[in-house]
């Protein structure tokens, strides 16, 4: 699977949204990474995104994307709906994947996709960049030396960036057809915090809501346009044999705060505080603290970013995997079966 | 319905638990109540327990308590399922009644008592007594003058006093069948307060667990019980409109913190930390901050029992109601079929 | 229960919009009706009104409003959620009640209001004006005569007076926590219809739907508000013993239809055209039709209004009376829940 | 995939029933195909009908059927159960399939025809003949011009063929464990229309109901035989991002009226009136009118032939494709669980 040159690898970046705000940043200060090509569903904005970061090639063109001489690697960043498609048109290719989260807008796909860069024999990888935050890494490494099993979990983030409908125009992530939403931005990070400690779980009951209904823009105009994707989410999780676990966000709050997470198990507790301060200690022991630690989302991608290098040129295991990512993507799936059929619903084992 | 006299209130205690360790010593300080019996469903515990506070009688006999000459007023604090029992022979006899939250088992029997209560002719009151803490008291107040209409509400409780089995002995509260559990303890309340600012529950879904399934004792004994009811809960909530809740609680954490309660609107925020400060703000303002406030329960039932006596003698509104306590016993009821049934549940129309 | 004397039935009309503007208008020509005051909750507009008509008094003062001397009879057409407390507030004063549908906002508070009236030994009646309209009326009569058992009913509105946030300003219909939306307008009047031809509703399935997320105004401002009272439905009904039923409504339609309603029986059919002509025919007969037939609001107000004079001073069975409103009541609820919990649900037996 | 040689497809038709009486004489026709030989379960029907049509074959012998030489393609219209083994037993041997709609009884086993459709390497395509009619096919090109997003989709069929016992004799289609159902006949064809217009559909609600128990027949005999399939239907949609959809058949009217479609979206509306005129216009403008337009099953599935043939000899996508089945088949099955769960079911996604 490896391609063991000593040369940067040469990555295209599909999506004009977190790709080329996050993603091609990152690849362009890593000498491991050399960007050649930027993709957008709009050419003229793609060509700017290229002139501005000194790409090749800026296009609205799938085939003209991934047709660039000398191309290696294409990061998928597009709107959920067709990470498919890109990943593997990518992967027919002999291209290498790294792909957003989550993997796919439902489990069916997640498992094409995975199919597909198994056969074609290439690297693939998912961005849970936030679990490689500092904070958040910490945390889950004290948890699992001291918290034992789990009797509660809790995950409860409170933004602001979506209190009011000018404060983050209309784009993709407000359309539940395109597989927008919180739930994918945030909550299935959170799931994958949560499966990394206990991977058990049984089911799950949730609700989505949209706050603000309305959102001015989308391709440049000014009209308000109609928001589908919840901007708020409850999750509520039981664990096979025992244990209860809550995940939350509001994107609406008029006041944001720090995300707060509380591992409870029946050994011991870990808790990242509102000030990224990790507490952990075991039943008995009092509580130590660690922090304020980093919670950098380039830092945290910078190091995905190596983790693919790595895979591709040494041939290490990819981290995080794509089975990683099929295993979040049952659990999201469950959870919009459940906010739907407003029942409890058990994740689907993977195929 | 008021007994315009001047002097105390002759007041029974019935239960030896919370009735002994809370209520009896409050009303035993205060001037305006003359506790004057117990009732405990152990004879020699009952007799105990009025001799250590001075009292005329104790007994195991109900009709030999309310039978005692000059009774006015009768606090039922027995297991949940005896609420009624007690609350309906007491009121029969003319006896004004203090109800331990949450009512009854369930709606019908709250609304037998509140049925009793009114034909009586007494004074009905229920205990919410954490809604008149200090903290909570001024949150309330605080999100009603800044955050409008719900965007998410979250109560998140995290203690110790259940995490080993020898921490807390068996006792009626872990036994499903009396009606125990941490809902009854504290869901409930908290509940109150969230209908205090949003009385509009849509829907809810719930979990509950039992962490630590057996303890030691019951009725002297050392030998391990089997626990029934929950240790452990988390409750999504719909509000009917929009918007979000979260009820959580956890028992057998091995480290507590304190209670943390969020309140999100359209227009503002206020917020109860975890070390008793009210924050709260409009959109737009900074929030601003008050504490730490006094939580103590003690401090809150001594209001609680002074709203009672004005009911009595001078014909106040009790407060709180049994309105409110039948108006919590509705969503409780929701919460505990919607655990059980796997599904969100609307709450009943209170009849 | 019948006032056997000859003059107008001296009444007061409480609420601003409907009973205004339909009610108040008919009441004012009908020489068996003299309206003497009207309420509504904001002080200067209840002025206003009773200034245009003519009336004695305009107030926002319930009490004030009850108290007019030698006042007969009230129409309650408030928000939903506050006829309870008007209704019952006029029938302990011994006022005869008209009350708008549906009844109230649940079936607890129907049934508290139908025992309010009860004993109070008042007429108590509910305008079911659609059922009163000559085209309806026709095709109830003609599906009685030829249909038989039910095998599909369905109701299908169409409308565009919500089509647009401007067209419709936003008002309490807007408001789910009022008892807004438009079930509360139009489907309960289906409901009723269908409940004349075929009572008996074993389970109902239902989805709810606002198409058009905020409206301005309200209060006389025009910032936008939001809604959450539905603008749109869809309802199935399975009948005891066999057959379906379909009711929907959209209110946000661009182009509006008249209402169709279809009749199919073991028997033979009746069908109301969009052109407001009724067809109907047994089983091998070819349909005849008749119309088009009035299907005016007020000429069936009228109607209405007449039966309950009839009631007053005659002591005729009122018609609709409240015991029909009891009946629509219990399916409204179920079908609220079915929408809520996202299941089929049993309507509850009228107590 | 393509065979590209000049004369008329060589195919043989598995069915005594629709492909008998439309695919059979439509291919018999047209000189692009030369039906050669039919399946029926009993060998003598077999044998009629191949002598009055003169085939070379008429058997009740799959292996036969598909033996013949020079066999090039097969239209598979046996009673659903049967679909996937006639379909997968043809792809083995190399030949093209046209699979009469539903593709399969359930959602896995159109997954396999699928797969084997596509490991083959032949052509598959599946009968949606009725959104080839003239009327459905003006009717979903005008609604795709003006409605823009969905606000209410709603389908109405009454049919009166099944009104009598003994209008339609007992067959394979009154059989639920066969896959028969008017859903099947009807309701398929339906929600892939709909699915036309707006492909995403969050979940269903149904009820299914049989109106006549008993048909006479089956096999030639006059005794009368249970009917398990419905003969009525009634769908409730809710769809991803807002809207509402209403589908329903009554095959027992004692009146049949045209089809009624009628597509409400936020920008516009399409509507099919029920003498198959096109009414279309957007918001402002007043509705234009069209036809009457062609229903005629028969014109329609001439042209799904011709697109079948484009297929086998030009190598043209097949129109309508499996993968448009298995769209379908997913509503399809989540339509049958939700009836008989009495619940929303969302439809999974397609592997």
């Amino acid at each position: 699977m490896a391609s063991p040159t000593n040369g940067p690898v040469r990555i295209a970046i599909a999506g004009g949204g977190y790709g080329a705000k996050v993603a091609l940043p990152v690849y362009s200060k890593l000498e491991e990474f050399d960007p050649v090509a930027i993709w957008s569903r709009r050419a003229e904005r793609a060509r700017e995104l290229a002139d501005e970061a000194g790409l090749e090639l800026g296009t609205s063109d799938l085939d003209e994307l991934l047709s660039i001489p000398g191309l290696e690697a294409v990061h998928v960043a597009t709107p959920v709906v067709m990470h498919a498609e890109f990943a593997l048109a990518a992967a027919e290719r002999g291209l290498h994947v790294m792909c957003e989260k989550p993997v796919a807008d439902n489990l069916e796909d997640a498992c094409r996709i995975a199919a597909g860069i198994r056969s074609a024999g290439v690297v693939g990888a998912v961005n849970w960049g936030r679990r490689m935050q500092e904070s958040r890494r910490r945390l889950i490494e004290r948890a699992r030396e001291v918290v034992g099993r789990p009797r509660m979990v809790s995950v409860s983030l409170v933004y602001d960036d979506h209190a009011e409908a000018g404060s983050r125009p209309w784009s993709w992530v407000h359309d539940a057809t395109l597989g927008g939403g919180r739930l994918q931005g945030y909550g299935v990070h959170d799931i994958d915090l949560i499966l990394e400690i206990f991977p058990d779980v049984e089911s799950v009951a949730a609700a989505t809501e949209v706050g603000v209904p309305e959102r001015p823009g989308g391709d440049g105009g000014e009209a308000m346009r109609r928001v589908t994707a919840e901007d708020a989410y409850g999750i509520l999780l039981r664990f096979r044999g025992g244990g209860l676990g809550l995940v939350s966000l509001l994107a609406t709050a008029h006041h944001r705060r720090g995300d707060v997470i509380e591992i409870h198990g029946d050994e011991g507790t870990a808790r990242l505080d509102g000030d990224r301060r990790v507490w952990w200690g075991r039943a008995g022991e009092e509580l130590r603290c660690e922090g304020p630690l980093d919670s950098s989302s380039e830092e945290a991608f910078r190091q995905v970013a190596r983790n693919f290098r790595a895979a591709i040129r040494q041939g290490a295991e990819p981290e995080p995997s794509l089975e990683e990512g099929l295993r979040v993507q049952a659990v999201f799936d469950a959870v919009r079966a459940a906010d739907v059929e407003r029942r409890w619903v058990q994740p689907k084992a993977i195929p």
